[in-house]
């Protein structure tokens, strides 16, 4: 069969609300690529808003784009000059790709990049499609009893890997995880994983409290009418001290806020040179990502809440708009 | 002489501007405390505001202090656990002593010990005094070809040193200093003799802004009318691309906001993952300072541009509220 | 009851193999001290060295001395300035209490500082005694559900927990351990703990191999006569690859040229950059090592192999020596 | 002119003592490459191995190699991808191209990826040739006022920024330099640079010791008969204190035992955690080098001792070999 041949369905985005299943020419494979057979892809906040309104904060899609970013699959086809995986391996797929050359690569920030190209980042085509060509070195080997879908949720588990790098999270850190989505979970699940002490995560939700509260959350604090100093001093109670490390998850000001006063309160007389750190994406975390969950350390499956097949793409978007579960996950193959 | 006959006219500030000069008993030493009769004070601006209004944003007056946290002077008894200093030698005199058993004092941050006692921050009185105790351990000897001024002065630079260390400033940095007050001139100087590549100051005064080109800064740029996008476009131009550490010394919005625009403005599609690090006075680094003052790295007497003795303080408060000038230095003693 | 009717049997050495239990008059407690009704104090191999020959490598007995640096008791006294502890409360003693002035104390490196008085390193009594003396900010307060023989066993739970922070074990690491001793294991479990991605335990012992296997190392090595090469070999094959932290415990010099070839074999052409870090017991760690364990991350009660009451010291000693089991604990008091 | 008519003689190495001038022919550009016209090659003590000898200590010269790697020239072509440079541009080389894709590279240390290809290290041909092509971005543009020569100095002045960086020298440091060649001296020269407080070289040479002490040295010391214990107190005293950190540039196991024996003598009762750092080339330090050159805070100019033209390859490396004078530079084109 050629390559032109083979079914290659992909959930392409033209415009806000207008999400077409079509056929693409499958991707020619580069001497440095793997061509992969996509299994299953997760959606992201960005994946929805991207389909809802066209756009996020800071990107906006101008031209029909393939969404997707948190994806595995299997390996079908090698560039000649790729060694270390072959056809058969099933691999998770780190979605951007720098430009190798600009000083932010070459001191280890790659994920800075002002040429990065990142999976469903306009103009960028993503990972829900069949076939999907990317760099060899960008993929990841999943061992057998790693599941393909928890391979496509190592991308939410390395942002919160490196959230918790650049936080300095390690023994006997007192850790507040600012919002209690995927991303704040995930990053619950690391912080344990990395032995703080105490980790309090905070949500507007009580379903979403709860679920934290049973992937091993020391305390839980709704977000509610009370004021920032209150909340914070619920924090405060829950972590068994002031927070050592703050993960912020939701971007809301007054959570931001309130994490400060968790932190250094403006009635103390004393300052405490808060470091605030921004975090875009990850850089050099999906192996550790990859072995916290092949070593059992991290349980990624309790999370997938809702299942669609790529057929059904508009309806996994809906649910996920609708902020109902955890992780929306699409399979792309079912085999 | 018994130690009550002993000359000690302090200056006391009662309230605002209510600061008499009166004798006070001569302190105790401790036996790991020098007495130091004080040479040369300088006058900050937290002086200036409890002077004038009673109060820094964080601190109030509530009863009478002596003023006065950047001094050096020479020691004149010392307890019997003292070894590294005698009876004689010139120091100068690191202002904050913290309560050494806190976890932060024993991780190095003693800066932010909530129990630190600094000189002049209410309740604890300062240096304007002509006998003044201090714990032997925060006394620096001076080198002989060290003066009395540089060793009050070394205050500031310490602030600069600290500032510099915690934005990474070092080789091939370019750096910008917002402020070219007394506190933006020593870290431009100190971004210089940590081998910066380049250096922009900015201030809403042009003579402070053509005293920080006479002391190395590649350029200056005015804080006038125009817009924040705009200043920072030419502080880019001045530094010869965007900089890649910013030493915040005047705390205005509109500064820190200028600062941002210049470092990851908002137009750009790409983040820079920013790391905003609060600065509190400084922890180990009174040494390097008057290396680098004693290497000749470093002049800071063309910063002392006004003179008053001890009798004369009220006026050398009035002239550091005008503004006039850079370092207003009281002589408490003349010899 | 005066304190000088007080029981305060003590184990003091007077030379090598010349161990004397006799009372001592109980010290007197400071303004900022407690005084510990002692409870168990583990036996290192310092002790055994000091018993067995006077001396270890660097420090020689020379004046009759308490052993014993392992400790955990209960507060009987506590100085008028001590605040965050009262009668009643159990604490964990580290052993080290720095002069808190010098400059290594200052920038957080309190275990090197040159005046560190240190429990049985000689001249500095130690806490095989009923009841001891020592400053209130280095006891730390145990939860209720953490027994006296895990509190002692903090010390050298801490040297583990120091030793992975300046190897920086985190996530994904792996750690070769060489040496499977109390420190050997108590670095294996930190090094879990941390989330090291794999572990591996060389030793020259069999049996000590088995234990260390059941506190979860991935792989063990035996230590026999095959070539360093060929050691190295099978650590790498045992790890999955070559080791990216190495703590090494046992000091040999066949040990530390292994582990360097496991890391950066001479036969391979590229270097490496090893960094290699000279260890010293240990600063601000004894509160994450409590973390750890209090938690339930790190179980210490399957390492005590070996019980004796204090009355019983010298067969404590003696069983030590053989190098029987993994830890010999002391009761001092037995309720 | 077609490239195959260009005038492209290149210095040869065939075997141990078998140098030929002979003409290639001139590479072809790839689109992410620059073709220099060489104009000033520095020679290296690995380059007097190599023709001296056929080796270095790890690598061998097995095939035919263009020797030379401290290059600058201009560019007279560029490959379409390239958009910083353009023809006529004076730029100095960064002789090591990495693979870019290995987790070395990734992380920032791409110095020791195992891919990396470095000039003149077999069997990559290196830059003592008259046309010669590199990627892009390893090409630094040098300023007007910076001269060929240093653009060429620049490599060596490379590992001096980088070990320096990598043993924390700054404000304060007091740094030992071992050994008083090329190495040596720049890294004296970058330790005054980033505001070391003293600085003491040791060599064999009292003519090298002397040209060190006229670039800045505050002290230097002979290695004579005397005992390592006894030339490290010679340098402790002429640093003023024990060192903060040490250069070891000559690689002589006496040397490094004196310098271990500097910062930690044997006979002191008390350890201080050395660091020892394995140093292989460098990495993202051009640019650093290349301004503290262009800023004037180093000056290589006196650094250069002798000079010869290309068709006196084998003289030049005759008077390197002999140990004469720091620097032999070699004039590939004289315009």
């Amino acid at each position: 069969m050629t390559a032109a041949a083979e079914d290659n369905l992909s959930a392409v985005l033209y415009k806000a609300q207008d999400l077409r299943l079509e056929q693409r020419t499958p991707p020619e494979v580069g001497p440095q690529d793997v061509l992969v057979r996509i299994h299953s892809v997760g959606i992201c906040g960005s994946d929805v808003h991207y389909w809802h309104r066209g756009r996020t904060t800071r990107f906006v899609v101008r031209a029909p784009m393939v969404l997707g970013h948190e994806a595995a699959g299997t390996v079908v086809r090698v560039g000649h000059q790729v060694h270390h995986l072959q056809p058969g391996d099933r691999v998770a797929i780190e979605p951007g790709v720098p430009c190798r050359s600009c000083l932010l690569c070459k001191t280890g920030r790659y994920n800075v990049c002002p040429e990065v190209e990142f999976c469903a980042t306009p103009p960028v085509d993503g990972t829900l499609t069949r076939l999907y060509r990317h760099p060899a070195d960008f993929c990841f080997k999943l061992p057998d009893h790693v599941t393909m879908e928890e391979g496509a949720m190592l991308e939410p588990l390395t942002v919160a890997v490196y959230s918790c790098q650049r936080a300095g999270v390690s023994l006997g850190s007192r850790v507040l995880v600012c919002g209690a989505g995927p991303i704040g979970v995930v990053s619950l699940l690391t912080a344990r994983a990395l032995g703080a002490a105490s980790a309090c995560v905070t949500d507007i939700s009580k379903s979403r409290l709860e679920f934290a509260a049973g992937q091993g959350a020391n305390g839980t604090v709704l977000i509610d009418d009370a004021s920032e100093a209150e909340i914070a001093d619920r924090v405060v109670a829950a972590l068994g001290g002031r927070p050592s490390a703050i993960i912020e998850c939701c971007g809301a000001a007054s959570s931001i806020r309130m994490a400060i006063e968790a932190a250094a309160p403006r009635a103390r007389s004393r300052p405490k040179e808060l470091d605030i750190c921004g975090i875009f994406r990850y850089a050099n975390c999906y192996q550790a990502a990859l072995d916290l969950v092949a070593s059992g350390r991290v349980r990624l499956d309790p999370l997938v809440t809702h299942r669609f097949s790529l057929e059904q793409s508009e309806q996994a978007f809906q649910t996920a708009l609708e902020g109902r579960g955890i992780k929306v996950m699409i399979a792309v193959h079912k085999d």
